[in-house]
């Protein structure tokens, strides 16, 4: 009779100590949440179905955005989609992948500069700077500031966004968050907290008797409606419909949707000193610039690529966001030379694929693998790595944790390699004065590396 | 036989693991300090007594408060009360609640510059600047700086410390922590240590075990007495003097302290320029700076209240700090717009009271009361909040942390709604364009609401 | 037959429970790592040998070095000793105790300025500046920057490094790591790698089966050989060379190293003003400084000592990295007077020795014993310290975690008791107005305190 009670207890036992064990580990986790010998190419976990398109997260709980404090999300926007307000706690970069559309972003403090002309008496509207964009386009989100996408054109668009968790003007933790405006986010939240509770250690059931609560209202706009009445001087059922829950997500289809902008002209540098309307230079800041088109390459090789980076010395904002992009492309079997960059990089592979090798400070090689179309995959700080794209080539946009990276080659023209004495190359790796001296200069070029550079007239090899 | 043993192994396994869980969750209160689904406005938790005052501490473990990374307290000293010197690992903004007195910062490396004149042939006292402060005063405490502050008014005043734990110039972990320079300020150490124990999951018996020990001397001049001799170069006995503990904590009574001082004029304003005495920008800096004076106020409406805002723009010494203020006053039903921030907002309610509303980004309500004058509520960074005064009205102090906190409001003039395009909002939240014009435009107030600004003639609210 | 199972589970949960208590209570040494009740003078605790030296690092886990967040090496290197290329993810100040030597620094995207002479027609070698360092010589490495040394001299040269992890330069987690470039760095990695998992609780057993495995390449290029090859555009079987593993660590053994290097003057100082080769601000960056000769002292005095500062306005590159040091000598029986930080500093004794006291916020003495040469002593930010040499004099370097450190001295000229009003320090103490002046005033030197500087003609101390 005594036994039950005992078995029933060192069951129980066993179970809380399931727990606490996972939990404990969590724990390590974060204390060596780069101590990584083994790296995967990742793709996104969860997606959330919205009237006019669809949101995909990256997992926040894989090891390699944990370490790199980075949250990610794509998301895909049908024609006549619009996707409705919201900010975030943390700074974000928003690459366009595909397509074209409408961007409002709401500045605190700045005044609503676009005016509507004479509408036959009736009273005219006014609102913040509208801006378009197209693929190739970075945009720069600061934390706290609202913003909404519309897609007019007659394609979907789509957008990957990073958001850095690490940075210190996140003063939450680390947990991913948007803060909606408007629309019914209730599924992402839902999908995005039974992640953060996988992370907690916190077991299904307990995560099931969350969800069944069922809201009302899901927004930042949920506050006592008679208050909110007086806030917005308005009456008591036009907040009710405002809070009234659509069943449609945060993307919802909208025709042709109008609002005030100046002559559109081909291409936005056009626009570029005609902010006459603009008044002070916070409101006026240039928050996007395009990385994608050929001709703005930083770097470039005929055989192997090219390289367009975006720093704050070309996008001085983000030298208060402390991030940077990058947008590359490498040819039919181009490579980069390996190489290490103080910050952490977010590879996503916007076409075709590329081999990556990825190695720790032990000399492990922690990725060797290919990373396809659609794929992320982190390098850490100082981690070592070399790519060489397939024979269909490769194009990927890098995100950085720092606003102007140093990036490192081990080989070619600037490399470490060729910083250090020759012989001092031929004794550190024991190797002939003359073959060091190969190893210096061998490889002329930038970054880059050809795999058609050099014969391979060694038997072995065919 | 067998079946004790097993039973008392399994009891302490339940103990063991007892503790184990509550540490765990601790940690994941760290991990997840901000995940709030709920708030409460808080009161201090502990009191000390002094001879001449008395100083209460806001619980640091408060989810709250861990989110922020932010410690309170507030002190009240009597007249002819002097609160001893002491420092901190962190940066702190004080304000004056009540009353008045005069402050002593002593800034390592800057001299004596206040002189006395001849008192016939003894030798002269030189020391470091002396301050006037008053109720509403705003004064600026650097990490590490020493300072005292001592009551030669006839009425007691009342101070509200805000120590911002979570600033890099906090290199050390985030407990809060106060280094006294004399008096005896073992039982305030000893409540701080016991509230801090509790975060760290250690038990009741443990506590009063560490509490038994009784010390000699208490604060951070108990060095070697001989040593500490030849340092000030005077006898061991004035050492041992200095070293002796009164029972009186931190705040003593000294009849009619005098000090050098300039000739006090009305105004503190008035002796600005007159810094002659100072070498150098560093040690002249200004310090303090008043947010209570109604002729100070940045935003002013008649029908509902005013705001004053302390930054980095008007205190540059703050941009170092990474921390603002701001004094508000309600008037008679006056309430704020729903906004957000983009720093942590800590609000101490000065006098009367006031309806808080604050959401999050789930949309979930987690705070839905009224905070009553001496309590104290954290508004996360980028959670929305509103409040509406109750008919008393309510004046309240606010810090942030950062040096120049940005709010958006979501109505009223400059608003995230008055940003977006009309149409949008039509769409958005599915109401009429009419409907649109009318939340954007209705409320023509800065950050304000008033109850009166509209007539309520619906019949359900009667 | 029921009772056996149940006595093996509980055994289990025990043995499971003793993992989680230990890897918890790890957690609360995290939250709370400057929660210090007792300090150490600390020796390192590894000793890796290599062909021509020997690396010894310090513990990792120490709780002074994870409150200072910084971890600490020692080298020593014999003549012809060469230490293999490799670069850190932390900031690092090497300071020579000891010998002579060469260093080279490849910074990212900076040219090889230093360029051979003719050879008599063979290809001409070029590299990156080559700098000359001599005992008391402080070396700024940035992260990421690879640098390797040799010594060229007659003598073995020592160097102690400080790696700072606590900046946020440091984007990965607080575990101290090397990337090597060249050599077989496996039992440094191992030692290393042990280290950190005592910190996480792995038991022994878990990491030695860890430790079977053995790797053909253990640096940062062991990448595929082949695309290693493309990269550098040489035959696959240099690369083959340069990935075999030698079997002497990462200090080897060369006999007379040569580099390109500009004619040698007696003093480096001698060199300024002669940089013509190199162009550009980054790349022509001062990066060490003496700071051990007397004529550099900034505080000296003939009876107690001398203390040369070495911060971000001496060394502007300091600013970016968040670091400062000092170098310090106290003559015979000479003393620092009670002072306190606004950054942690981590002691190393050079030569001689002088008894420390260190007390805490709450005045409980954490350390009151001598530091001997070679030993390690943090003082935690804001904790007061004083010290007095022994007979023999005493001859330190400290290192700070900020770039302009300031201390505030309790005695003496310019000092905390100094910027208090007479009557104040009189009220605060206890003591006469009289006693009071003799605090302020009898020790009218700067930081430095001697035993001499007063008869001491108390009868109880004779």
């Amino acid at each position: 009779m005594a036994k039950l009670p005992l078995l029933s207890v060192s069951l129980n036992l066993l179970l809380l100590f399931h727990g606490c064990l996972a939990r404990s580990s969590n724990f390590e986790q974060f204390q060596n949440e780069c101590q990584i010998n083994k790296l995967e190419s990742i793709e996104p976990v969860t997606r959330v179905k919205s009237e006019a398109g669809f949101t995909e997260w990256w997992n926040p709980n894989s090891q390699q955005l944990m370490c790199a404090a980075v949250a990610v999300l794509r998301e895909t926007v049908e024609p006549q989609g619009l996707v409705l307000p919201s900010f975030s706690n943390t700074n974000q970069l928003v690459h366009i992948i595909k397509g074209s559309g409408v961007l409002g972003m709401i500045l605190p403090g700045c005044p609503a500069t676009f005016q509507d002309s004479q509408h036959q008496g009736r009273r005219q509207d006014q609102h913040q700077k509208i801006q378009r964009f197209r693929e190739g386009d970075v945009i720069v989100l600061p934390a706290g500031v609202p913003h909404w996408f519309y897609n007019d054109a007659n394609q979907p668009f789509v957008t990957v966004a990073f958001l850095h968790l690490g940075n210190s003007v996140n003063q939450l933790d680390r947990n991913p968050r948007k803060f909606h405006l408007a629309g019914n986010p209730e599924e992402e939240q839902k999908k995005l907290q039974r992640l953060q509770q996988q992370k907690q250690g916190i077991t299904e059931s307990e995560q099931e008797e969350e969800e069944e609560k069922h809201k009302q209202c899901t927004n930042s706009l949920c506050f006592n409606p008679e208050y909110l009445a007086q806030a917005f001087n308005v009456d008591e059922d036009v907040i009710r419909k405002i809070q009234e829950q659509g069943k449609s997500g945060t993307i919802i289809r909208v025709k042709n949707l109008q609002f005030i902008e100046p002559p559109r002209v081909q291409h936005e540098e056009g626009r570029r000193g005609s902010m006459g309307g603009d008044n002070g230079v916070y409101c006026a800041m240039k928050m996007k610039e395009n990385i994608a088109e050929p001709e703005l390459a930083d770097i470039f090789n005929p055989q192997a690529g090219r390289i367009t980076t975006l720093n704050s010395f070309k996008l001085p904002l983000l030298s208060h966001l402390g991030m940077s992009a990058e947008r590359g492309v490498l040819f039919n079997k181009g490579g980069l030379v390996p190489q290490w960059s103080d910050a952490h990089r977010i590879f996503y592979m916007v076409k075709g694929r590329a081999r990556f090798q990825v190695v720790n400070q032990n000399g492990e090689s922690v990725f060797d693998d290919y990373v396809e179309q659609g794929q992320l995959l982190t390098v850490p700080q100082n981690f070592a790595f070399m790519k060489r794209a397939g024979n269909e080539g490769a194009e990927w946009v890098s995100f950085y944790t720092n606003d102007n990276a140093k990036n490192t080659p081990m080989a070619g023209v600037g490399s470490y390699m060729q910083g250090v004495p020759e012989e001092v190359v031929a004794a550190a790796y024991q190797i002939s004065r003359e073959e060091a001296r190969e190893v210096k200069f061998n490889n002329q070029n930038n970054f880059f590396f050809t795999s058609s550079s050099r014969p391979q007239p060694r038997a072995e090899e065919a």
